[in-house]
Order: C-alpha cells, then sequence, then structure tokens
C-alpha cells in the first residue's frame, strides 16, 4: 500500500471507515484530536462496507439484520455520543447511502480538507439526519468547508476514482475488515470506535 | 424477576454470562473487585448463549462462522487480557460444552461461592485448555474451591434445577439478550466486557 502523504519518519494510523457507520462517526469526531496529541498522522482509508456485508451473504448492515442488536445499538449510540460530547441524533433512514460523497472521500483522502470532509458528511447524516447520496447534499457539504465542489465532484465520477474506490473496498476485504470503524498500526489490527484509543497508545509505542 | 440476594438499600448491577463465552471471561475476572470498589453488589446471572444464537439461525458462535471476526477475536483477547492483567491462553476448543457447570452456577448463583466458581471454571477453560462439561470436571473445581461436590452435583442435576437453566435462557432471551456478557442496571441494557465500566458507574449513580 502506498500512502503519499506518509513519510518514513512519522507515526501513523490507518483509519478505515465508511461513511454510513454509526459507529465510525464516532472515531471520526474524535481521532483527529486523539492523534495530534500524540503525534501519530492520521491515514484516512474510505471504503465501502456493502460489498463486504454482500460477501457474508448479508444484505443490510447486522444493526438492521439482527433486530435486538439494532435496537441496542441505538441505545449504546446514545451514551457513548453523551459520554464523548458529540451531537448525536438517530437517523430516521439507515444505513444512508454514501457512495457519492465515499467517492469524493476517496479523491480527496490525502488532501487537508479530508477530516473536515468526512465529519461534516457524517453530522449531515448522524446529527442532522439528511440525504448524503445526492450531488447537491456533497456540493452543500463542500461548500460549507470551501472546496470547489463543481471540481471535486467531476473528478470523484471519473472512471479512474470509481475504479479507486472499488480496489480501496477490495483491499479491506483481502485484509479481513469485516466491519468499521477498523484501525490498521503496522501489521496489527483494531476494530471499532472502542478500540480507539488502544490502537493510538500502539502506534505511540512503535519505534520511528 | 426475583433475586434473593438483593436488598432493597444495595446497588446492584445484573452480570448476564454463559461459561464459554471468552469476552464473558473477562468479566468475570473483573467485576467483583470493580463493583467492591463502588459498593456496587453483582448479580450473577448464568445463561446458555446457544439456544439464543439457535434462534438467529446460526448453529454456532459468530466468531467460529464468520472467519474474518473469529481470527480478529483471539488477537483482540490477547491483547486484552495483557492490558487487563489477566492470564489467557486460547483454548484448542471453541466455543466449550458447559451445560452441568451451567447448571452448577445456576443452583449456586446466590451462594457466596459462585463468583470463585465461574472464575475458576473459566480459567480451566481459557487458561488450562480443559474441557468443562463432565462430571469429573466440575468435580474438580468444586473441590478446589472447597464446596461438596456430591451434594452440589446431585442438585444441580434436578429437574427442578435443569429447568431454572431453562427458564433462565429463556429469560435472557426476552430481554433481548444477543451476546454476552451482558450487564442490566435497573431497566438499562449494557453489553460487552468493554461496557463493564460504563455499566459500573451507572449503577453508582442510581439513587438508593
Amino acid at each position: 500500500m502506498n500512502h503519499s502523504t506518509n513519510n518514513n519518519d512519522r507515526k501513523t494510523i490507518e483509519f478505515w471507515f465508511d461513511l454510513g457507520s454509526n459507529y465510525s462517526y464516532l472515531t471520526a469526531m474524535r481521532i483527529e484530536d486523539l492523534a495530534g496529541n500524540l503525534g501519530v498522522d492520521v491515514v484516512w482509508k474510505p471504503f465501502l462496507l456493502g460489498p463486504i456485508f454482500q460477501s457474508f451473504g448479508w444484505d443490510s448492515s447486522p444493526f438492521v439484520l439482527q433486530k435486538q442488536k439494532g435496537e441496542y445499538t441505538w441505545k449504546d449510540m446514545e451514551r457513548q455520543a453523551h459520554k464523548h460530547g458529540i451531537a448525536w441524533n438517530k437517523p430516521s433512514t439507515f444505513p444512508r447511502r454514501a457512495i457519492l460523497p465515499t467517492r469524493v472521500a476517496i479523491l480527496g483522502r490525502n488532501e487537508k480538507w479530508i477530516g473536515d470532509f468526512v465529519r461534516a458528511t457524517m453530522a449531515r447524516n448522524f446529527v442532522e439526519d439528511k440525504d448524503l447520496d445526492t450531488e447537491d447534499a456533497v456540493r452543500e457539504v463542500l461548500a460549507a468547508i470551501n472546496v470547489n465542489a463543481d471540481l471535486v465532484i467531476a473528478q470523484a465520477q471519473s472512471d479512474e476514482n470509481k475504479q479507486r474506490l472499488r480496489h480501496a473496498t477490495e483491499t479491506a476485504a483481502d485484509l479481513g475488515i469485516f466491519g468499521a470503524p477498523m484501525f490498521f498500526v503496522g501489521g496489527e489490527m483494531f476494530w471499532g470506535n472502542d478500540r480507539l484509543e488502544d490502537a493510538l497508545a500502539y502506534a505511540n509505542s512503535q519505534s520511528q
């Protein structure tokens, strides 16, 4: 894997996320601050969970397919968001499609605006309860973070960039990623917002 | 539900667990000390996850059925056990049957020896890598904690006690329990060893 923003002398954590994933949201709102405090760089790794769940024979999120777990999840989200001081409203649609914004995230994953874009997109879903997967929606988000929407949306929809996202999702599957958020630090994999602190501590412990 | 050890003036946490569950093990080794520090009483609630998984159409643990999640789980267990200073060896058989020990746990759930019995049984599985579901195995565990094995094993195998375990598992299903460990504090449900501290903090915050 080639991370163009990586320097060999910086500690890094790979943050694999799906823009529609509620637990990815709890991480997205926290990771840059926590990593920054430790001097660890975040490598943003957007991918689509849908094809991975389909490869398990599932046609939706386990939070939809397993009624009891789904009901618990919304309660847990409310408590966890409160605990971390993160705004939260249960979305009226779950999971929300986010193909176009994920293509934008893939395009911009090494840009300075990637964190702002991810947070604004996810807050649109998990705070404002608005759809994500339209040009207008993406345009609003990009405008709010001062990014040239025309240019970025055109590039995001190029065949080359669509292929980039397919490749990212295939790579996720090859790495054994079965949910999100997932963190990689060197060869070590950590699953879930609950492991963010452990993954960062491990990244921080690595010799440079 | 009637808990004969509950007094109305004590704060309590219900700990629902399956003796074969690896994440229940991480909780079993920690809960009495953590709860004791807060003045919270542990109400031990043994049940069988197997019938609950079967009701979802699963014929084993999700850690067996989902290869990627299973592989991750063993890595996670190693790291979590290390983090908490808990002995751990990956068992050569998973999940291990534990019907007889669970019947003993149901019989003794309000006895002073329940914590010792649960910890010794689970350590047998997750440290010593030994089978659990034989009379000899249960006898060894009971002898090690100075409990009259003949008496307890006879009572555990009575029809009345077998029915008690069936009833506990049905109650777990009715409560929406879909995994273990699960905690109840009042009407609030918390899932997983990762939520033990949150559940205890919530129990501690409840007015008596």
